[in-house]
């Protein structure tokens, strides 16, 4: 079911359905049958005599034919352990305050989410984030999860592990033939990949995110200025997954912002991001002088509570910083970055984030919320890319790792922006080395500034060159960045732009799945199996759209032509016929090298002599 | 004027008038008045107060407010130089043949362009090619064309040259800090640059291709089924130019061909290409078994007389490499590779291209039709990528380069097609290892094969990184790639994708003018100057509309703020104020400095004698 159509812009439910012609399943490891492991399968014409491809999936329980949501009631927990998870208390939580929702009132306010639910935080008695068990040398099920939802395909690519191996330059990257449970829990341990899951976010589906496993891509999405319906702001996030993004951002401010990221969350399957300063500041009014850490801590337990499973901290944002941003071409372009600048220099005083830093990561500890460390001061034009304030923040973002792993919080880091293909890698190699390897989360880069309303392509551009070197999860850029908020295509135009961009990257880093959907692909392509071809690709609607504005009949589906060539010109059909020609005189050259021996072993003698 | 819209959905005429609001202007090199060289000029609102940005432009006199044009007497003559050039005598020609248009006739049969011309050819006395002009030392007007078309700016950049040339990795390029005539004869005499401009091409603006040069784009154009009006065909020509191809290979088939190429080549400015065996094959009934010099020679004498400034030949396809295709996923899908294979196969014979190879040098050479020569066996998916098929013809195009530079000919190789990244550089070193430089002209390429419907994009990654890489033309891809004809909008999105790839590629190799245009639109996107950042970009009509449908208001055109943040949380517009306090701290920090020094200065005393 499509949620919008001509008729009906305002979606009064959300899009359901499966993509294309394949199949949701879920799949459950050996010994864990509570979780429960989601998948699409393409099932193939036939005559291909080939298997079912499976993929991931990101979709959430919307991907299901039969699903059909009840907003109110929330998604189903797909975690149900986590009820009884030790280390957990159950408590009141924060009473909502009226400056939560920007002071909306009456018709005004959107009404809570009424989906019942508990509150938990960490009693500080055992482990509570996934790094803390990981460290303790415990497999959490959220490992067990992601081990298997990163393996598809694997067992079959195990098989040929030669082969692939060989096939990708990973720079540095240790992306094993298999992922184990006990790998997860490794690369968690030593802070190289991340499992964002708020311990109040229990219909989350585990996601992990680090450099030698698959690239994940994230979608914001933000309030519209009039909301008419919690079921639109929902939708932004349900459309989203459907396509591809792996997290969603939620970036709303303005009114009604604690209930809606209540509904957003309780239906959201994928990892939720936000950003705190920016309800904080809405809470004071909007004046950045204003902000300070009670209303900051305020916020953060809010939104904790609520599931929030990252946020993005700007506290790398010092004011010994800032003024190495004065000459540059477009100074600061993150909204947090400017407002936690204007905030140190207002009062000449050091970021509240960053002196407070060990206080953000006792609260974060306690409900497994992960770090996003924000890049604040991150290149706003290729001009000023890869320059001292930024270099400078990002080494303050490593040394907050540090700190931030030694309370037990997990961590990722936030990267560039606008930057020239030749100054992409360092950017890549500066941030493994300040810090620690934790994964890296950017936002393209954009390779050229030339092109507004085509930045998913100069910034996806860069995105794949930056997840090949090493990135771990792509922030998606939609066609209407620096112009416009951007509509329903354009999410999607940006989420596919990345699904491109991270697949792109797991080819090249020599991912040893990545190449069976290429592939798988490829043979439909050379057999002509149009439908085939439409189910594989990451958006079939638009392939088979495609297809049909030049040859619309149903026979042509199975044409052994394409329009471009047409049935005279088809080069894979020359092939195909070619394949069998060129069989026949390798038989034939066979059959005379064989001759040839066979001459040879018998001395090379011209005349055989009679009788032998 | 646009040619097309709802209303009108076959143009009777073709689209002109400036882009944006950009001023098209000629201007010609000290000494040579009539060599005049188009350029596009951007003014800026007057607060900016900033000089017009002189940008490179293939838009041909369309381009120009006040030009009318008349199809049928083609454009005016850019190189009038032509006809008073020693060494070509203009003869009879070849009579048109009935299966010149595939016979068509009557009222199927399209008329020929009635634009009245000479033919010429080289006498053979002395030089004809502007590879042989150059080996003699001779500057031609050509060569002072494109020197001065590729130097838009780079008087400016020149004075900066410390600063700039140090940001950029060309990857051994030897990219001048500015162009001369001379520089240019030395780079097409070493055959590492080309100027593709057919004697009997006058209406031609020449563009050069090479790697020291700015990275060029093609883009392909093939006639309709049914053709309701030659200036349907042209205005296909002319949209793609208009957007920034600097070449437009005509991949027509069937009936018409011959005159549709007429009206197209008399009315374009820029280079035409063509692959002759495509008319050939036509010319035999469409069975590549009844192929034969004879026909193809006819082929090449025909376009030649006609303009054409490029053949792609695909010589390179030798009997004994098709049976490396043979385990291929997708065997040969370039049509003229399977249509030589198939040749070869089916008499088991070496190809006649390859055999006649001469003397398809000597028919060229004498109209200056530069050689693009084909990759026939160029992988059709990325699980074939840098096979053995292809690495083999790659070498063969390597031999034949030495032939055809030995006739004088002008040569560039054409390189794949679908490899994901970390295999495209390999392409890149291999082609200039074994071809000595000669231009490379690659087709994306493609990094995943799984994205039908967005393989502009998919594409578009791998252009940008082998344009870096040193690739000197890039031939683009549109969003129907793999499923059916590109219409209008989608020959648009394909033409500003690669225009964005070729621009990142000149940034990355640190093209001394490229980034003045990221820096003119970083600073009207500082300075909150839309309609300037509209007109900078590649696509000013799609950023206006774009920004339009969030803020419609002409108000917000000057807005100091834009609607992904709004007026409050504007990071630019904090970013400024910002940077008015850290200049009063840095001045407050400088005064302490002075202080400072002036007391170290005066002995670091810290009582001063009265009286001093």
């Amino acid at each position: 079911m499509n949620a919008q159509d001509k008729h009906s812009p305002k979606p009064v439910s959300v899009t359901t359905g499966p993509i294309g012609r394949s199949r949701k399943l879920y799949a459950s490891p050996a010994g864990f049958p509570e979780v429960r492991v989601p998948y699409r399968e393409i099932a193939f014409e036939p005559s291909s005599g080939e298997p079912p491809l499976r993929i991931y999936d990101s979709s959430g329980p919307y991907g299901c034919a039969e699903f059909t949501p009840d907003l109110a009631a929330g998604l189903p927990a797909a975690r149900p352990w986590l009820a009884a998870r030790e280390g957990l208390e159950n408590y009141q939580g924060r009473t909502v305050k009226p400056e939560d929702n920007g002071f909306a009132s009456g018709e005004y306010l959107v009404p809570p989410c009424p989906a019942p639910r508990a509150i938990y935080r960490g009693t500080g008695a055992g482990p509570v984030t996934q790094l803390e068990f990981a460290r303790a040398g415990i497999v959490t099920q959220e490992m067990v999860y992601v081990a298997h939802r990163e393996n598809l395909c694997r067992e079959r690519a195990f098989e040929n592990a030669a082969a692939r191996i060989a096939d990708g330059e990973s720079f540095g990257a240790s992306i094993p033939q298999f992922v184990t449970s006990e790998f997860v829990r490794d690369e968690v341990a030593r802070g190289r990949a991340i499992i964002p899951a708020n311990i109040n976010h229990p219909e989350l589906e585990p996601v992990i995110i680090g450099r030698n496993f698959l690239v994940k891509i994230n979608a914001n999405i933000g309030n519209s200025a009039v909301t008419s319906s919690v079921a639109e702001e929902v939708e932004k996030m349900v459309w989203s997954i459907r396509w591809g993004a792996d997290t969603v951002m939620d970036l709303s401010t303005g009114r009604n912002i604690h209930n809606i990221r209540d509904w957003i969350i309780r239906n959201a399957s994928a990892p939720i991001g936000t950003v705190p300063i920016y309800q904080a500041l809405e809470k004071v009014g909007g004046d950045a002088t204003k902000l300070d850490w009670e209303v900051f801590k305020d916020t953060l337990i809010e939104q904790a509570e609520q599931g929030v499973d990252y946020f993005t901290i700007h506290a790398g944002v010092r004011l010994a910083h800032v003024p190495l941003t004065a000459n540059r071409v477009t100074g600061i372009v993150s909204r947090g970055g400017s407002i936690m600048a204007r905030w140190c220099l207002s009062r000449h005083r050091e970021s509240f984030l960053y002196e407070r830093f060990g206080d953000i990561c006792d609260i974060m500890r306690r409900y497994d919320v992960s770090f996003s460390l924000g890049d604040g001061l991150r290149p706003g034009s290729n001009a000023d890319a890869n320059d001292a304030a930024q270099f400078a923040e990002l080494e303050t973002l490593g040394e907050l790792t540090k700190v931030a792993w030694d309370k037990g919080c997990q961590v990722m880091i936030e990267g560039p922006g606008h930057v020239p293909m030749h100054k992409i890698k360092a950017n890549m190699d500066k941030q493994l080395a300040v810090c620690g390897e934790a994964p890296f989360y950017t936002l393209g880069p954009l390779v050229t500034d030339i092109a507004p309303g085509y930045d998913h392509i100069t910034s996806g551009i860069g995105a794949a060159m930056i997840g090949w070197f090493g990135t771990a999860m792509l922030c998606y850029v939609t066609p209407k960045e620096h112009l416009g908020l951007p509509d329903r295509d354009d999410v999607k135009t940006g989420v596919i732009t990345y699904r491109i961009a991270a697949h792109a990257a797991d080819l090249a880093k020599g991912h040893p799945a990545a190449i069976e959907r290429d592939n798988a692909m490829s043979r439909a392509r050379f057999d002509f199996r149009w439908t085939d071809q439409f189910d594989i690709g990451l958006d079939p609607d638009t392939a088979r759209k495609y297809h049909d504005e030049t040859m619309p009949k149903e026979a042509h589906k199975v044409a052994h032509f394409c329009s471009m060539c047409g049935p005279k010109f088809c080069s894979m059909q020359i092939t195909r016929d070619l394949r069998e020609e060129a069989a026949a005189i390798a038989e034939r050259e066979q059959g005379m090298a064989d001759k040839s021996a066979e001459f040879l072993e018998k001395g090379a003698e011209i005349y055989v002599e009679a009788g032998e």
